[in-house]
This record gives C-alpha cells, sequence and structure tokens, in this order.
C-alpha cells in the first residue's frame, strides 16, 4: 500500500483545496438525504413524526457533530444559499404541487383562497408590523429602526407553502389542504408586492392613491404571473401534441416537460413576476393537458419523477435548514445578550399566533357568508385547523432572512445577527413543535376526517357514484396508475357527465358548478381539440390506456 | 403601464446585477436545450445529423448572436466550469450508460475492452507525446516546454465516451458498441494514472520500476474503483429489498436509487479514484439486481429519468461546447499568429488519428489470435469502424484542456490560450466532420449491419429461440417496457436455460460460455437471495410483472 500512497499524496495536493470541500459537503449531504429517506420509511407508521421533522432533526445532529469535530469554529460545509433555494429547491417543490393539486376542490374555493392569501396576508403583515414596532421600541432602541429599513414582517406575514405540504394530506382533508395550501401560493403574490412596498413607499403616510397603487400592483402580479404559467403549460401541450415526440422517443417527451415548466418559473423570475404562481399554474395546465397527450410511459415517468424531485427537495431543504440553525458566528455576536434574542424570537412567534388567528376567523365567517349550503360553510373546527397548519414558518422564511440581513454593506452587524437567530428560533420551533402537534390535532378534531370532508365537499358525493361504472367499464390501467400516493389527475368526470339530467339539477343550486360547467364545454370546444386533453389524444398503437380510451 | 413601471424599475435596481445575471443565462440555456430537443426531433429522420451535432451547431450559432449584440466583447454567459461538468453533467450519462448497456455483449468483450482501454491509449498517449514534442520544436520554441509542464496527451489519448454514445447505436451493432464504448470507460482510468504519472515522474527517465509502478497504479484503481461501484449497487440493492420501500411509497425507491448512484460517483471523486468507471460498474449491478427489487411504477420511472437525464446531459454538454468555442478572448491572444495555431491544430488531430490507427489494428489482431471461432473475431470493415468511431474529442477534453490551461498562477499567457484555443478547434472539427461521417460510415461498411453483427455475437443466435416462447408465456408486460430506445435488462436467459441440453453443448466449446455459467450458478445460490434479481424480487399484489413471473 506504501506502493501508492506517495502518489496518492501528491494527487490530494495536486487539486485546490477549495474543489474538494465542496466534494466533501457534496457526499456528506447525499449521505445524509439517503439516511433521511431510510429513517422516514422506518417512521412511517409513528404518528407523531413526520420525514420534515425528521431531515430537520439529522441536520442539527450533523451540525453537532460537525461543531464539534471543528472545535467549534463552523457548524456547516456549505453556507446556506438562497440562490440555491430559490432557483434549484423550490420550483420542483411548487410545481409537483401544482401537477397533482386537485384541481376541482382548489377552483371551488378559489375565492376563499385569494381572501386568505390577500387580504389575509395583508392583515397578518400589518399586525406583526405594529407589534414588532411596538415590542421592539420596548426592548431596544437600537433595533427600533428595522422595523422601517428591514421588512421582517413581510418575512413573517407569509404562510410557509413548503411546510404546509408536510402536514395536511390532500387525501385526508381535501378542503383543507386547498385551503391552506392554495393561500401559501397566492401569498407569495402578496409578499413581493409587499415586499417592494415596503422598500418604495413610506408606509406612515398611507392614502388612498398608495393603497390604490398596492391593489393595482397585486392584481398585475398575480394576472401576469397566472397567464404566464398558463400559457408555458399550453405551449408544452401544443409542442407535444403537435410534433407527437413519443413515436421516436419517451425521453424527449419528459424532457419537454421538465424543462418547460423551469422554464415558466425562470422566465417569472426574469420578469419580476411571483416564480411560485406561475409554476404552480404551470403545473395545474401540465396535468389538464400536457400529461394526457404523452406516451403511457411518459405518464408514469412524469408523475413519479416530478414527485420524487420534489421529494428529495423537500428534504434537502429541511436538512439543510437544520445543519445552519448552528450558525456558530451569528450566535456567538447575540449571546452577550441572550435576554434580548429570547424575547424578540417569543414576541415574533406570539405575534405570528395572534395575526394568523386575526384574519382566519373573521375571513372563514366572511367566507361562510357567501355560502348557502351548509355542507360548504368552514366550521369551527375546521378554522382552528387551518389557523394551526398555517403558522409553521421554515426554509422559505429562512432563505428570505438570509436574503436580508446577509447582505453586502450592511454594518449593523449586531442587529442583523439579532434577527437571524430570531428567524433561526422561530423556524426550528414552529416547524417542530407546530409541526409535531398538527398530525394529532387534525385527529382529534376531525376524528372522522374522511367522513366528514366528504360531507362538505359538496361534489365528492356525486363524483364517487360515476367513478366505480367507469372504472369497471376501462379505465383500470389509468386507475392502477393511481393507487400509489398523490393523484395526477382528476377523478374522471368528463363533460358528458355534467350535462346528465342528474347534474343539471344540480346546476341549478350551485353557482361554481354553473361555472364548471360552461368551462367544462369551453374546454371541449375550443382548448382540448388544439391542445389535447383526456379524451383528445391521438391513437398510438400498443398503448394500453389509449386502447381503452378508444373503446 | 407607466403607473407600475416605477416601481419595477426599483425592483430592478434592488436586486444585483450578478443574481440576475445568472437568471438571464439559465433562461437562455433552458430555452436553447428546449429547442434543441424540437429540432433534434425533426431532423430524426436525416441521415447525417444527430443530436449532438445540432446542438453544437445551436451553440455556436448562439454563441455568434451574443458576440454581435455584446459588440465583440463577450461569446458567452457563463465561463466554462470543470465542476458543472464533472460533478452534474457527466455523472448521469456515464451511470445511464452502465444502467443500460447489454451486460453479456460486455463481459463477453471484457478482455478485448480492457486491452484497448489501457493497452491502447498508453500507446495512443506516447505517439501523441513524441509527435507533439516533435512538431512543437519544429513550429515554436516557446511551447515546446508544454510537452512536458502539461499533460497535453493525456487529454488527446483517450476517446471520448460521451461522444461514441452518440455515433453508435447499441441495438444497431451492439459488438462495435460495447468495445468502443467500453474502452472510454476503462480508459478513463487509463487517463487518471497517466496524468498523475506525467506529474510526478520524470518520463524521460524511464526504467523497469516505474513502469512496475504505473501498471500497479492502473491496477490499483481499477479495482478500487470497480469495487466501489460494485459495492454501493449492491448496498442499494439490499436496503430496498429488505426494507421494501415500495409499500409505503414509489418516490423513495426512485429517490435511494439516484442519490445511491451519484454518491458512488462522489466517493470516487472523494478518494481520488477513477468516478467513471465507479458510476458505470454501479449502474450495471443496479440494473441486475436493484432495479428487479423495486415496483412496476418504479422500474418505468428509473429507466426512463435516467434515460432523460442523460440525454439533457449530453445535449447541454454540446451546446455548452458550442457557446463556448468562440471564447473571444483566447482567440484575441493567438490571432497574431494564426499559422501556429493552424498548424498546432492541425498536427494534434493528425496525431489523434495516426495514434488511434496505430493501437487499433494491432490490438484487434492480437485480440483475433485468442478466439477460435471466425464469428468472434473483428474483421477489417470493423476494425476501420471502431478506429474512426473513437476519434471524436468532446467535452470531456475541452474540461481537462480548460481545467489544465485556465489554472490561475499560470503566466504564460499566449502558450495557454493557444492550447485551449486548438482543443476547440479539434474538438470541433472531430465532433462536426467525424460525427457527420460516422453514422453514413457504418451504413456503407456495413450494408446489412444487423444481420451481420447477429452472425458476430455468437451468442445473439441462442437466445433469440428462448426469447419467443418466453414472450408468449407471460413476460409480454416486460417486454412492452422495452420497446422503446434502449434496453435496460438483459434478454430474459435464465440460470435454468443456460443448463438445458442445447446450451451443454455449446458450453464445451466456449470458453467465456463457461465463465458466464459458473457466474449464473453463483449468482443464483448466494447473490440473488440476498439482492434480489429477477425472479428473486417478493410478490408483490397488484403489480401485473410480479404475478406474471410468480405464474
Amino acid at each position: 500500500m506504501g506502493f501508492f500512497s506517495g502518489s496518492m499524496f501528491e494527487t490530494m495536493n495536486m487539486l485546490s483545496t477549495s474543489d474538494h470541500t465542496s466534494v466533501v459537503s457534496i457526499n456528506l449531504f447525499v449521505t445524509l438525504l439517503c439516511a433521511c429517506i431510510v429513517i422516514g420509511h422506518l417512521l412511517e407508521e409513528n404518528r407523531w413524526m413526520n420525514e420534515s421533522i425528521t431531515a430537520l432533526i439529522i441536520g442539527v445532529g450533523t451540525g453537532v457533530v460537525i461543531l464539534l469535530i471543528s472545535g467549534g469554529k463552523s457548524s456547516h460545509l456549505m453556507v446556506f444559499s438562497e440562490d440555491l433555494f430559490f432557483i434549484y429547491l423550490l420550483p420542483p417543490i411548487i410545481f409537483n404541487a401544482g401537477f397533482q393539486v386537485k384541481k376541482k376542490q382548489f377552483f371551488r374555493n378559489f375565492m376563499t383562497i385569494m381572501l386568505f392569501g390577500a387580504v389575509g396576508t395583508l392583515i397578518s403583515f400589518i399586525i406583526i408590523s405594529l407589534g414588532m414596532a411596538f415590542s421592539l421600541a420596548l426592548v431596544s432602541s437600537s433595533l427600533f429602526y428595522f422595523i422601517y429599513e428591514y421588512p421582517l414582517s413581510t418575512i413573517f406575514a407569509a404562510t410557509d407553502s413548503v411546510c404546509t405540504l408536510q402536514v395536511l394530506n390532500q387525501d385526508e382533508t381535501p378542503l383543507l389542504y386547498s385551503l391552506v395550501f392554495g393561500e401559501g401560493v397566492v401569498n407569495d403574490a402578496t409578499s413581493v408586492v409587499l415586499f417592494n412596498a415596503v422598500q418604495n413607499f413610506d408606509l406612515s403616510h398611507i392614502n388612498t392613491t398608495i393603497a390604490f397603487q398596492l391593489v393595482g400592483n397585486f392584481i398585475y402580479l398575480f394576472i401576469t404571473s397566472t397567464v404566464l404559467g398558463v400559457v408555458a403549460g399550453l405551449l408544452s401541450a401544443y409542442i407535444i401534441k403537435k410534433l407527437y415526440f413519443g413515436r421516436h422517443s419517451t425521453d424527449r417527451e419528459v424532457a419537454i416537460m421538465m424543462l418547460m415548466a423551469y422554464l415558466s418559473y425562470m422566465l417569472a423570475e426574469l420578469f419580476y413576476l411571483s416564480g411560485i404562481l406561475t409554476v404552480f399554474f404551470c403545473g395545474i395546465v401540465m396535468s389538464h393537458y400536457t400529461w394526457h397527450n404523452v406516451t403511457e410511459n411518459s405518464r408514469v415517468t412524469t408523475k413519479h419523477t416530478f414527485a420524487t424531485l420534489s421529494f428529495v427537495a423537500e428534504i434537502f431543504i429541511f436538512l439543510y435548514v437544520g445543519m445552519d440553525a448552528l450558525d456558530i458566528e451569528k450566535w456567538k455576536v447575540v449571546s452577550d445578550s441572550p435576554k434580548t434574542s429570547i424575547s424578540v424570537s417569543a414576541t415574533l412567534l406570539g405575534l405570528v399566533l395572534v395575526a394568523r388567528a386575526a384574519f382566519v376567523f373573521p375571513l372563514s365567517f366572511l367566507s361562510n357568508l357567501t355560502k348557502k349550503s351548509p355542507y360548504e360553510k368552514i366550521d369551527f373546527k375546521q378554522q382552528i385547523t387551518i389557523w394551526w397548519a398555517g403558522l409553521m414558518r421554515g426554509a422559505v422564511s429562512m432563505a428570505l432572512a438570509y436574503n436580508q440581513f446577509t447582505r453586502a454593506g450592511h454594518t449593523q452587524e449586531r442587529g442583523n445577527a439579532m434577527m437571524i437567530t430570531s428567524t433561526i428560533t422561530v423556524v426550528l420551533f414552529s416547524t417542530v413543535v407546530f409541526g409535531l402537534l398538527t398530525k394529532p390535532l387534525v385527529r382529534f378534531l376531525m376524528p372522522s376526517s374522511k367522513q366528514l370532508t366528504s360531507m362538505i365537499s359538496s361534489e365528492s358525493l356525486t363524483p364517487n357514484s360515476f367513478i366505480v361504472p367507469l372504472l369497471g367499464e376501462g379505465q383500470d390501467s389509468v386507475a392502477e396508475l393511481f393507487t400509489g400516493n398523490g393523484q395526477v389527475s382528476e377523478a374522471p368526470e368528463g363533460g358528458r357527465n355534467v350535462a346528465r339530467p342528474s347534474s343539471l339539477r344540480m346546476l341549478l343550486t350551485k353557482p361554481t358548478r354553473t361555472v364548471h360547467y360552461y368551462w367544462r364545454k369551453f374546454d371541449d370546444a375550443f382548448m382540448r381539440p388544439v391542445f389535447g386533453g383526456r379524451g383528445f389524444v391521438p391513437y398510438v398503437p400498443g398503448s394500453p390506456t389509449e386502447r381503452n380510451v378508444d373503446n
């Protein structure tokens, strides 16, 4: 062995140190990701844990080990990078959520979601701003200016959409999932608007013009981002339908779908729109049109690939946040004033709790006023769950905090460190404590949640009666694909089913169904012939699904 | 619109310029990737073009456009990064090649592949070194020292394994594909050894000790890299078989397979082994064991995901090389001496042609001496194809050249620029010209290549007679998966088939079959019961393949 060691040692010196550090950290991260997946699998039956908490704990544990090995000097191998987070990790998670979301549930509750996402976030922002200004003025006058200079409140006003995905199950509580997650998507646009507003306007002198300008900005951002996502999705559907990639290679279809989805997000970032909104709507459109235009193999592949990428990105984020929580330089700076640090964190947590309560209950009441049927209303137990499930602040908050408080050119070292450590404390506490308690809480408040939600969502009884005979007829290969977790497409209710006599009666009593009915008519008459979709795909010999659809 | 433009403009200024440049370049790259895929699809029937040449041409075109827009200042948005190439783009390509390679074909020709990869690369290296030393001494004495200081010859001695994947088709010419691509994988280890040797030894005073040391280094690197890949593959098979991930989620299986494969490559890099060899053997082991342990959906997903990732990475590389070819600073430096630049490039190209001929024909002769059956021998037409198909130098050469000649601390600006522009010239010329001519050449030399190769590969007639009845029995769902491009598993010949009377007769005349027979016995008795594999997977209710296998 000594024979080779000489040359090996030379090689080691030859390679630059920085290169090798990144190789070491990639090895460590990939190993930890594998460990998280295996441990998450073993803890699957556990009623308290979920994958994100496991990853967070493993991350913190690894951070401690690195801290001990390095002799208290460093606790992380990589510095938290917002670029890594916003450019590579976030898009697959949000896209997959849009791709697998139950579209009907989402659009039926669209007005409530918009109410929560836009008005709710604004209320939350105002309460957290005022509360922090008040309490920081009490605690330390030197920190007071942070309120004006840094939009800390915009960071904590918004629900972390990645976290809500972890605690609510789309199949168990579809209504709550669509409300809380939908809010998380919409409030990204609100955050962008508020963030710019804090930077550009003097909020202490608000007048009607500025208020209208803010509303106009929000509407502009929301519409442009949505349109961009929809156009990207439709373009992918059109290209794949026209060129018929599957003829030569499945790989091209999969590649085009992935690249177009990613392109929509990056284009939104390029034009300073809300990338989250764009890629979410791109996912919805792709699952409605594009996914039906590709071959059977591509469908299975895209469904599972998107889910896997999202799954790995989520674990990566929590692992990363956990490892970065022990950012020792920042903690050292604040260690001389532990009281201030703790009180800032506690105030933030308290304000997040109060601010969310202050909009969830009133807005739910407002939303209930517009609903006629008692089954469509959000009852008190559900309101509590919505309030609780949206409390977590996770990686999105971390990334925004790092983005704000570690920028070059800021001399207020102590204040910045204080803000980052407070954010870390809030993120760790809310993710672990609120996260651990959410599963039991949902079970306690809604003991038979499956029964309840099927009563609440007025439509879920009707399509079920269609699904069974349709499955029996010949859709079994499609149904087989969906026995795994997550649902790509809607339940197979086509436009023809809506027009049935039994549905017509319901149409008169339900306004949302009317919108849905005309959308279906429009979809079948104009959209599907151009962009494809279920029942409008060309016949592919040898593909079992196509054969079944044609029969 | 003016209403919003004020705030938009503020936002633009707010974001730092470097962030936005990377967003712009990601957008451009993703758009170009989509364009390459669509154009590649449209040119599918074209007998001259292939996807890599399309990507290269689009890349050069984009480079020209950027050059014109920037007013001749810059031609690329990203600087060529070896890290991006070696850490992210190369692993999926090589892994997928190992995952989809025809294992029987590969191992039957293993000795010939080793001969080409190890001895052949050494011969090529010596010829190119001597030739360059001679010609550079003639052209310019100031460039002469490059021969000793920089291992330019190691860059050009090795076949580019990514390029060979593009021009040879595994299904049309399995023997040639396995020989040329296998050589490309093995010579990565040779290159690492030669590279270190050039750095550490004075090659002008070679003695027996140093020669033995080099041989020892090669054997050490080859064995450790292979063992690491095999262990990583077996570990993934064992984990998935024991923990039975599919019970809860398909995504975990897919994630574990991807992460373990990537981990094997990164571990090899960590220990300064040959990552290419490691990840290639990891792919072979995973396709033999792990792939059979996962659910039906995971199989379809992994097969297509690996292929898609490899496909996108390949296009990305060629696009990247094309865009970077107009590295205007480097060209400006050498523009005062166009004669020297052209003569260096021409000499390199000529040496590559001669050096490859100098080992392909003698080594093929040697290899033929060991084969008894005339059908197993490599005939002259095939030798010409092997020689021609391995001539291309592509992204691997580019990355190594950039790695060598753009390092910090080198003051010989002109010499470095000359080496890089020469490399670019050779890469562009060989990829476009040799690449364009390979398809027609293969068709010209082997007009009925399918018939020929089935005669040459002595075994392909025998298993075919098994495949047909087996397919009829109940393997049709497996067969359906493989009607696309590429083949994941071997033809379904199990150990039991080898023991049939007709096979026993062949066993006595073919020594390679004996090795294969004992491997099968060992595999069935010890390996498969532990690591899974075809016929040793647990019964999964609802999975069509499992049902068929059990029947």
